[in-house]
């Protein structure tokens, strides 16, 4: 079902692009140190949330290279060595964050961006509609709880489908997926006392926790899953301008590396489906939650 | 694998014991009316909150008897017509919220309670630590994220294995997921700067968000797993402590019917794994996230 052979590709270690741009910005000592990898579309949330929010961080010299070969600093952070993980250098001794979910809702609960921002006197930034809406927060819950078990099962269903039965019935699932969050931003959108607030189709430069949240996987389904699976995002005008303004934000792209980086390197795990290549695929194919 | 034969018990339509001597205080019209199921732990969840939080509300006439024969009402409030949900008549037109993870988070950023607390000049309830520890709450969050994608769904693969290997295997996954929320558990309380805040191992009288997470299926581990699957809750002398603080607590006891209801509520969808007797079973049987 893969469109292509099998080339053997490998997986990249580097950043490539504006990606790589920003880790050279990003190589001084600072109170976060961010462990990543280039192609982890749950690392990409985190990192997503740091540059929108202005965070000061360094990206660590140990594992933005190659976290299948675990160093200990990583499993200092992340027990499981997954990243993303953080260590908290503001701390003494150090301490230690991991789960991308998580991640986000402690940069968004921290300062460290109000201080930033009141510093270059701009507008306070923030993942979540202000405290005093708490309906409007939980309609954006209500979009990331949807991204967490439904859309990115979905696209890793997909994904590693390999015979044609297999990939039809997973990409009908991963388009009612799609759908799905199509709704639900939309009924945000009629539900909100100020949409503005939300982020979601006004072009005002603001992004959200379920851009963060949903936006690697909808990147990777413009292309992974186009090249590897002959996917097009579904033509609905009003979720296409949503997609359009998250995917050319700056915040975004400063995340993004090249295609190429991304084709090579979900060739191997997911597109033909080689077991023990990744946790996350070793649970799509056991039927498991993700880890 | 099951203890005794399937004497074809139905589930129960009403609370029993202290469960239903709270749907009796809460009988007449709030601002927030809960529709809710008796035998349900993601119901619970929310059960707990708003009586920890002293949040007003009504209990639905609609749908706390039987969520199998989905009224109108539910399904205005829950698509999936899955409970738990919120109607919120503070707006106009009201609006409504699901999902069991989100109202917790709604209840938690809504001033209802404070107002309360405050009226009553009691210190203010919260199910998370304090917004100026943002790394305490993130502690908290880290548990809370084990419990959704590890506890819970071991819990019911556990409940509907089949056959002595299947049980075996599943019984020892859930050993272990509850070693993992074990030793978060303690992490927290090493980590945190302010252990008290956390409403872990003190008797201070406060719960949290991973109380009201997991406590339902905690609860049913200690009757439902005891009697189905001779299950025995770890001997963790200090995990026991934190356990019997939790169950011991008048709002976790406030939303607790008698033993008989869940042994006889369970026994149909779970224990025997009868083909398409609940939303959640079926998700379990097919490796699919949780509805």
């Amino acid at each position: 079902m893969t469109n292509g052979v099998d080339t053997g590709k490998h997986y990249h270690k580097s950043c490539t692009g504006d990606a790589l741009v920003t880790v050279q910005k990003h190589s001084t000592t600072e109170d976060i140190t961010f462990f990543a990898a280039c192609f982890c579309p749950f690392v990409q949330r985190v990192w997503i949330a740091l540059e929108y929010l202005q965070i000061p961080y360094q990206v660590s010299p140990h594992v933005s290279v190659d976290p299948y070969k675990k160093p200990k600093e990583l499993l200092e952070v992340s027990p499981k060595g997954l990243v993303p993980g953080l260590k908290l250098n503001n701390f003494n001794p150090p301490k230690a964050l991991n789960e991308s979910t998580v991640i986000l809702e402690y940069v968004e609960d921290t300062d460290l961006h109000a201080q930033i921002e009141a510093s270059l006197a701009n507008s306070e930034r923030s993942l979540l509609p202000p405290k005093k809406d708490p309906y409007a927060r939980a309609l954006v819950r209500l979009q990331c709880d949807h991204v967490n078990r439904s859309l990115v099962p979905a696209f890793y269903r997909f994904l590693q489908a390999q015979d044609q039965e297999q990939s039809i019935a997973a990409g009908k699932d991963f388009l009612e997926s799609l759908d799905g969050l199509a709704g639900l931003l939309l009924r945000a959108e009629r539900e909100s006392q100020d949409p503005v607030a939300l982020g979601l189709w006004h072009e005002n430069g603001s992004l959200n926790l379920t851009d963060a949240m949903a936006g690697p996987w909808l990147f990777r389904a413009s292309n992974v899953l186009k090249h590897y699976r002959g996917f097009e995002l579904p033509e609905n005008e009003r979720f296409n301008r949503w997609l359009l303004r998250l995917f050319n934000h700056a915040s975004f792209k400063a995340t993004c590396s090249t295609e190429e980086l991304y084709l090579d390197s979900y060739e191997r795990w997911y597109a033909f489906n080689r077991p023990n290549t990744s946790q996350v695929a070793n649970a799509i194919n056991s039927g498991r939650n993700l880890p």
